[in-house]
């Protein structure tokens, strides 16, 4: 007999009755209010394009890393579950391995998110497994394939205000443009510029990335002031479709102070032989040193996500190409290494700085004390291995006493996965209701005061640190 | 219309109810002891001047960098608060721009430190705002230009036992002496010794210091042997003066084993030309195993607190000078760092050396363990930014395993807010209140085992490891 | 007047009633489960000889360092104790001093498994104490001299099921074997297979240790051929004695990909010289590629307790010995040292690498993501300093998210301390019942999920990942 799959309309409450009540009357008073996303991974083009979902496999399994690498570790051969290069396989197939090993999810964050999803869209009652993977399977199948499940359709009932994709700067945007065309969207679709394939020149990729960027500027491979042109160029296109802010998928936060003619020599051993080491770290250094200029310029809000190794495992990066769960945290730090941007920088009152991490042991000791001094800079939301309830109370236990309310940027989702948007952002909310709630509690909070908070985190913050007016 | 300000009688208590009942009595039990504040910033010539505070802005806002670093952030600009070097400035101005932001300190320790002064020394009932500014203005203004409100009678309203200042070696203590004759004054007030400015060789200011330090003892600058006899002389002046402790703001916590020979070398370069890099932190560790074993023979405790960068903003440094809200901290090692040190002395029986940081990740995993072996070594109670009911919350998580409750500091305030001290003690025993309550109703403490260890953390403990007889 | 001891029966369950209710519950479920001990430090000739223990202070404190350390810190003679090396002391003034200090041990992970042992072996209700010293000596010291207490019965008693010791690759196992021919145990005793001796060449003993590893393959000691072949051999002959798993005590998890010729040359110098630096760990580094190697082939699943800095304190090391009370850790990495041996291993599907630490930070940040993706890896229980209640909770609350439940070791209890082990095993069942209640109530887990999961973690789970069959 399958166990049941029940949504607790208190889940994330403090367990305290008391303490639930508060957290219970603050949660309410943000639980309907649009989605703000102002950084996620969702694709423009499925948007665009507006097709039917293929099948409860490609939804839920085929991208969602975060699902797919626990099934990695327990055995699961990633062929069959058609993820990344990997050929075809029979969804359904797929889907039957999914629901035999559920219980691995327990706990989990995807485990969270996936109930959420399976309750509120598609009614279900009992945990997947064996014996109902095909019930399932036919219901979910049946359901997506209706109207109501077409993405843009999804958008208006997701009640998404602003949704924020992340994109190569030569992006032609067309799928951005396309889509402020289209009647009946009222989300605002806005493009993320990320020149991570122009700043990290360790990549082989560079040399071919940077060579477009230069001739996007009528320059040579080796023209540093054209490659320089042609990226300043490229936010100029994407503020005119809407952007907002830049992200950066940096190895380290390291900001290096370079003249441009130290930083045009690297740049040209760079395109002839790529770099490597200090030489590496100390161009992408220089990079964020310009891409933070510009920022202060134009006024595109930066965000900072670092301290990932990126494809960890060879085989399964010769399997199934990146992005496929094995990129692995390593220590951060921020202090020193991010001092010479921040001096430079980190007063200008328009500029927005939002440092994200997943070493949780800077919260405290460098992104609080940053934030709380300089006036550009503010702490990112748990990302991606911490996006989960109690690493979100952690964060905000951690911060709060140095920060306050006013200087973390509101949730991001940071998610492929479409369909769980909304249990992310609801899940934040929970979250920050009971910190909040515990406080009132603690006597460290009024009422009134906790209401303030939730609202200025759920809508004001966002809103205000990445600009969207 | 504003919101009340409220001070709850059960604040920082736990949530659930028997634990809170349990938590209530254990604070009241130690909730009228006297003040032991055995490390703190409070300048000794204010309270022998014994003049009225000036004005609300002056007393709240410009020497509480706590305060002031959030206003910045927030975009207020730091000379209108008249802070640090800035000209002065229209205190009812400056108090009107930090009532209008006062929801920033929402959560945060500074707004749980005024909401506890503002309560229960002004009797103010609703929070900051702007249309309040002028009456709190004047309702403050007015009651600290009567004569309760004298530095000297605060003393005795506050009841401090302990109150040590921070202090130069070579400074002549003549505040501390002309103290010591005041009749009436029932505090004992006693400097301590604080010579970074003597181990530090980075600094363009070592070398008049060290010059002037050798010449205290009648060497030339470059007189090693001098600049350290006049290092013991001035201990020996400052424990006439009823010093019990040294403190070494290190930026790591770094011990080197030199020779006089070696570390004479070094001192010789430091005078001429400064030192720099490996040589600067070879000079302060040996400094620092020297002040140590100065510990070991006059008895001095010994307390650093190490990791800070200081100075982050170049130019904020340049405006307003050191100690104006940008010294972040960096993560600090203490396991191989302090070994040469504690191989040496750490097991020295009348040695006490407490060892803070700001680094969260080393209480479980040095610094508990450090201190539950080496007799000399206490963990300092949480300073600075983690000087919060939550982060002390987790100190006492992460030590109590490994060290129960004889081998921490007791709490020190570090502060210069002269009227938050109270407000800071009684923080720190409702937090440990609410810590061992918890102990006891999860059965792990009986409740007159917990009375025993809130009365150790409280009174007994900082005697014993301040040496306060 | 003594306080009470108390064992209460809700002992570590949430404070929050109906949590609590709940962590009873599951807790209930599980508590009479045999113990399933794969790692730990009992000695199998004691379990052979079958004596009498000799006298409480022996039995609790002689070998006990989490306890004696806490002593030596509070200014008690080690020698006065019989630690180490020491000279034999009168047991009854041993346990005196002991009594006169139990306060230390409020709060402690020590002073709760003792009152476990004191509670439920000796029926004691007082807390020890200067006054009921000799009476709690005569009491413990008639009991264990009775039939029921020798250690043997104890294994029935306790219900142990499995009990891995840790033992020198070149030993014997005669006791093992011995073991094996005792009518009446039903303890499966396995020893363990550990390493370290033959890996780090920073250490004196090394040379010897080679050499004879070398001459038990038929090799001169400089022969790196016939050193290997006896490591392998000695896995065999353990295997042949119910060995399940090796363990590493490697100063930091580095995994280093040598050629046979390059770590033959090492080796070479190695046995002649010593290792130092860079050429020591690059030795220990491609030994533990070596060892994955061979798990990979024979099957033992391969434990990692990285990360301490052995005889901190070289006094107490001349005096008492190795393992007295002063190994600190040290901060620890593994994303990137691990890298080499999980890119070449780390799929492999009948791996199982249980990675340890005593570092807290690397929980969320690096340990979880791993052994979320790669088949082999396991994330081991707390161990050491953080193998507490408070520091367990916070494990849980670190890796859940990202792991679930079917990535973690399930629980060692690493112990000299034989009486403890029950202790130590109900502790960790009723921090996992208290973590799994909270998630229960919180509606993030429905309560037949919760049995499961604390099912799989206390029994199902250490049997797969230890491979008990």
């Amino acid at each position: 007999m399958a166990f049941p799959l029940h949504l607790d309309p208190d889940r994330l409450f403090p367990v305290d009755p008391a303490t639930r009540d508060i957290a219970r009357e603050l949660y309410k008073s943000v639980a309907d209010l649009p989605i703000i996303s102002p950084h996620g991974h969702v694709d423009p083009q499925m948007v665009l394009d507006n097709q039917y979902f293929s099948d409860p496999a490609e939804l839920f399994l085929t991208y969602d890393h975060y699902v797919f690498r626990l099934l990695n570790a327990a055995g699961v051969d990633l062929h069959d579950l058609g993820v990344g290069k990997a050929a075809p396989v029979d969804p359904r197939q797929a889907w039957r391995i999914f629901c035999r090993h559920w219980p691995l999810f327990d706990g989990t964050a995807s485990g969270y998110w996936l109930t959420h999803e399976f309750v509120t869209l598609f009614g279900i009652t009992e945990e997947p497994c064996e014996d109902n993977a095909d019930a399932l399977f036919d219901l979910i199948n049946s359901r997506i394939h209706q109207d109501d499940f077409l993405p843009q359709r999804l958008l208006e009932r997701f009640d998404i205000e602003v949704l924020a994709t992340t994109d190569d700067p030569l992006d032609s945007l067309q799928a951005h443009h396309a889509l402020a065309q289209v009647d009946g969207i009222h989300t605002r679709i806005i493009p993320t510029w990320r020149p991570d394939a122009y700043s990290n020149a360790r990549k082989p990729q560079f040399v071919q990335a940077a060579a477009a960027m230069a001739a996007s500027a009528g320059g040579e491979a080796d023209d540093f002031a054209a490659f320089m042109r042609g990226l300043r160029a490229s936010r100029e296109r994407f503020i005119a479709a809407g952007a907002v802010s830049t992200d950066h998928g940096v190895s380290q936060p390291l900001a290096v102070e370079l003249t441009d003619e130290e930083a045009g020599a690297l740049y040209r051993r760079a395109v002839a032989d790529g770099l490597q080491g200090a030489d590496a770290d100390a161009f992408e250094g220089a990079m964020l040193m310009r891409f933070a200029q510009m920022a202060v310029e134009d006024g595109l809000v930066m965000t900072v996500h670092p301290g990932v190794y990126r494809n960890h495992c060879s085989q399964a990066f010769a399997d199934f190409g990146a992005d496929t769960g094995h990129d692995i945290p390593v220590s951060t730090e921020y202090t020193r290494k991010m001092q010479p941007l921040l001096d430079k920088f980190g007063q200008e009152k328009d500029f927005h700085l939002v440092l994200f991490t997943i070493d949780e042991t800077v919260y405290s000791r460098e992104l609080a004390p940053l934030a709380g001094f300089y006036r550009s800079v503010y702490v990112g939301a748990p990302w991606w291995f911490i996006d989960e309830p109690d690493a979100i109370g952690r964060w905000r236990a951690a911060v709060t006493g140095t920060l306050g309310f006013s200087r973390t940027s509101g949730f991001i989702d940071d998610t492929r996965a479409y369909l769980s948007i909304p249990a992310r952002h609801d899940m934040a909310r929970r979250a920050d209701a009971a910190f909040l709630a515990r406080y009132v509690r603690e006597g460290r909070l009024s009422e009134p005061a906790a209401m303030r908070a939730i609202h200025r985190l759920t809508d004001t913050q966002p809103r205000h640190v990445f600009k969207l007016g």
